[in-house]
């Protein structure tokens, strides 16, 4: 497999680019990898050297009914023809919000905007407006977007002071947020979490039995809002919200990734109790009232909903990652996969460290299964037997690759 | 004309959105307002209700080459049928930023988001990743997005700690600059502008002469870095961005809504001094890679450039105020028109105050004319002489009927 064309234009774009691909595509480039696609279709996409590949990151989540879906695509361009960013607001604005109060557990209201982090930054000052509070907590290593106060201390462009009011408690550790929440006494505004912990360059971490019944009741005591950052995970654990799922009921749930199925849109959803500071709070953007990628969230979480996508999704990555497991082992390796089935985070277990994980993937991803070696995997409804097959086969032929130059 | 069921649509919509139409959309919102489009066409859109509008707000500028336009629809739904968010970015990523550092005068590269505020955010980081500092001047009035730092002290939703680092001068006041440079001894960041002021609810004002020049030698001479936001002007005053118009050389330019003519992308581009703090500087969200958007931009700037745009616009706007100003003197009333031609704000001037102003909008847009009474209008280049002379008429009837309820 050849990279070619794709390192090429690489270096073209670091003339007008700065790093010639910024943000969390950036991380991914190194001297042998894809860079660039020419086309994607269902689970697969094919880089601008040919290659094609069986597609486990889905666009690091959009992608959760298969590229180009049909239904989703015609149901974005019939609005298209109608109109997108009009003067008005459409009225699928309204039929999305209907939609998403009623399948999402526990909500009443929603609001749009186009990344996650519009709605994680929303929910902030939705809290921060409810409770005349300061104070956000969040779990070490969570990841909620990249403005400036979700960043860690001391990274470029930011100040302390982005941070100053951000604590961070560890995953899973009930009793550090209650003494998170007593160090400030009446001015925490609210806890930020994913439904379960999926950090970069770490195993993903399910709650243990009972945290999040002990972080709601802890929140509800205290006055804090609890906000869950569904911005990932979303839709691929439950379609009625991840919470449902770890029995508990967030006070503000975040969308954003799988909702449009590649149209971008994201929404906070909330209750009733925080409608009021939700109306005074201002925040806004030219593009929040697209409507064609409204049209297509409509169109995704009806679709979502006909192929039982959240099920169907976790059964595929459970034989995903047994297919995975058992190929490692048949060649003495010891692959973990954690986290949820329909986001696994795979690591071969070596006594070298993550290098050793990286390079497997490296084999994969020559070989054509799109994977990378620090975030967690994503799978789709599109992705078939086949895919599953070809998968196992890379992964096979990846581990005797190792095996080889042992 | 009737907006029934605008009206029970919005009634519905406060069920499910809080505020029922919210962000910017929702200002505009009143009783017998339209506030939901059904479908959009060249510089036109119908509402719900049937009633069509000769659209001067063109979407708070997106659209300036008309609603549905088949080139730019062409293009971003080619890239849409090859692929649009993916794992990995499109080549017309490279072939924009390369395009736009081609056009818009003195920058050497591009990086991509989706709203204005996702630019004038990352410009700030890599001002202050550039500079080490931490201070923020920005202008009295001047809109750069609605993140908590660019709210005023006290907004629901923001703490102090906000805008703690933010100071704010008057317009076209060198003197209030260089004081809070002073005030502020190599921590002044920095100071971040449109290129003229356009504030809402007031009339907008255009730069005095000597005015950019004497704050480009002070940032320059104070190693402040000078960011225009150029997102609700640009391509409306010059295609190689409004700084050129006005003769000054910014570090960074921020661009949004006109670049992709409805199509959801921003850009914030810069020169080779701050490259590598904008390299360090994290910044990233799930939609900045979407492909079609690109596609639709790329286009948006070639056809702007095919068919002279800024100069088309200016020649439009100068033409619909002169023509307003003149339905306004015929009925003994007098309009200013304030800003740029590309870009009116109007005030029928009043003892009675904004309110009477607001009556004449109300008339003109109750008769198909959309404007709204207290933010800049803006002119696109499918504005065509049918539009003038409908909006002409309009306008006088509106003023008839104050007269004729005074």
């Amino acid at each position: 497999m050849s990279t070619t064309k794709s390192q090429e234009l690489y270096r073209r774009a670091q003339q007008v680019i700065p790093k010639g691909v910024s943000g969390h595509y950036g991380y991914a480039v190194d001297a042998e990898s894809p860079v660039f696609f020419e086309s994607s279709g269902g689970s697969r996409f094919i880089d601008i050297d040919g290659n094609s590949y069986v597609d486990w990151m889905c666009a690091y989540g959009p992608m959760i009914l298969g590229y180009n879906h049909p239904i989703v695509d015609e149901a974005a361009q019939r609005q298209m023809a109608a109109g997108n960013t009009v003067s008005l607001a459409g009225p699928v604005m309204v039929e999305l919000a209907e939609h998403l109060v009623q399948m999402v557990s526990g909500v009443d209201w929603a609001l749009f905007g186009k990344n996650g982090a519009d709605s994680t930054g929303l929910a902030v000052m939705v809290a921060r407006a409810a409770t005349g509070r300061k104070y956000i907590v969040k779990v070490d290593g969570g990841y909620h977007g990249s403005a400036p106060w979700m960043q860690a201390t001391g990274s470029p462009g930011t100040v302390a002071e982005d941070q100053a009011l951000v604590c961070s408690v560890p995953w899973n550790d009930a009793a550090a947020l209650q003494r998170a929440i007593d160090a400030h006494p009446d001015d925490v505004a609210c806890f930020i979490s994913s439904p379960y912990h999926h950090p970069v360059f770490a195993d993903n971490v399910l709650p243990a039995d009972g945290y999040w019944a002990a972080v709601e009741a802890m929140c509800r005591r205290a006055g804090v809002v609890l906000i869950v950052d569904d911005v990932r995970a979303g839709f691929r654990i439950n379609l009625a919200g991840s919470h449902v799922a770890y029995g508990f009921q967030p006070d503000l749930v975040c969308f954003g990734k799988a909702l449009g199925n590649g149209y971008p849109i994201a929404a906070l959803t909330g209750t009733d109790a925080l409608r009021d500071a939700a109306t005074e709070t201002f925040y806004t953007g030219t593009q929040f009232f697209n409507a064609a990628p409204m049209a297509a969230a409509l169109a995704t979480l009806q679709q979502l909903a006909e192929v039982d996508a959240a099920q169907r999704i976790t059964e595929t990555g459970e034989r995903l990652s047994r297919g995975l497991v058992e190929a490692a082992a048949a060649h003495g390796y010891e692959l973990r996969a954690s986290g949820v089935p329909g986001m696994p985070y795979y690591r071969v277990l070596s006594d070298a460290g993550p290098a050793f994980h990286a390079r497997w993937i490296a084999e994969c991803v020559k070989r054509g299964a799109y994977l990378l070696s620090y975030h967690n995997a994503f799978v789709s409804t599109a992705h078939s037997d086949a895919d599953l097959e070809r998968t196992w086969e890379i992964s096979d032929r990846a581990f005797q690759a190792l095996s080889d130059s042992a």
